[in-house]
């Protein structure tokens, strides 16, 4: 049985040049056998944004806490607790955090293996 | 661009004599072109349940808001803000909202097609 705060699980930071101040959690994944997709928690810290890239897999993202916006392709969209955003396959695409707090999110993409 | 409040899609009620109190609402699916999986969000009113069920394929939850219990098997968890459930295939299943507020979570689901 894995149903417990995601706060219990570890968080890792994201380190690279083109990050600042995120850390991930992967919530659901390998460790519990998950066959089709991996739900990961990330949270970023106010002023800190994600890698604004791009890849050939989706992203099904839910904005739990916090405010920010996300960067798809040649627009910018204010999100907040609630908001939900499809990032389909090869779009470009970042997310940062514009308010004055922790911006929480879920992230789920699909199981590589 | 898919990118808005969970709230600005429509919510349907899940009716049923086994299920109370319960709106769907599939934030992030077929009518987005989803290839791997569907997210949902499922809103619970104070006293509200859902099915009490099994099925062959597995949920990846994530609880937003409110307060309540997952039964898992022979067992109750209980569950709030931030807490993750990963319910295997076929394995039984209900969440219970146990507090005074509406119980908000999503629950992403494999794309059957």
């Amino acid at each position: 049985m894995h149903i417990k705060p995601y706060t219990d699980i570890a968080a890792v930071n994201v380190a690279s040049d083109q990050v600042r101040d995120v850390t991930m959690r992967v919530v659901i994944g390998p460790d519990q056998s998950a066959p089709n997709f991996i739900m990961r928690v990330f949270e970023i810290a106010p002023g800190g944004y994600s890698y604004k890239h791009q890849h050939d897999y989706e992203h099904e993202i839910f904005f739990h806490a916090g405010h920010g916006e996300v960067v798809y392709e040649d627009r910018t969209v204010p999100v907040g607790p609630g908001a939900i955003a499809f990032i389909k396959p090869n779009a470009l695409h970042q997310i940062r955090n514009t308010g004055g707090e922790t911006l929480t999110f879920i992230c789920v993409i699909p199981n590589p293996e």
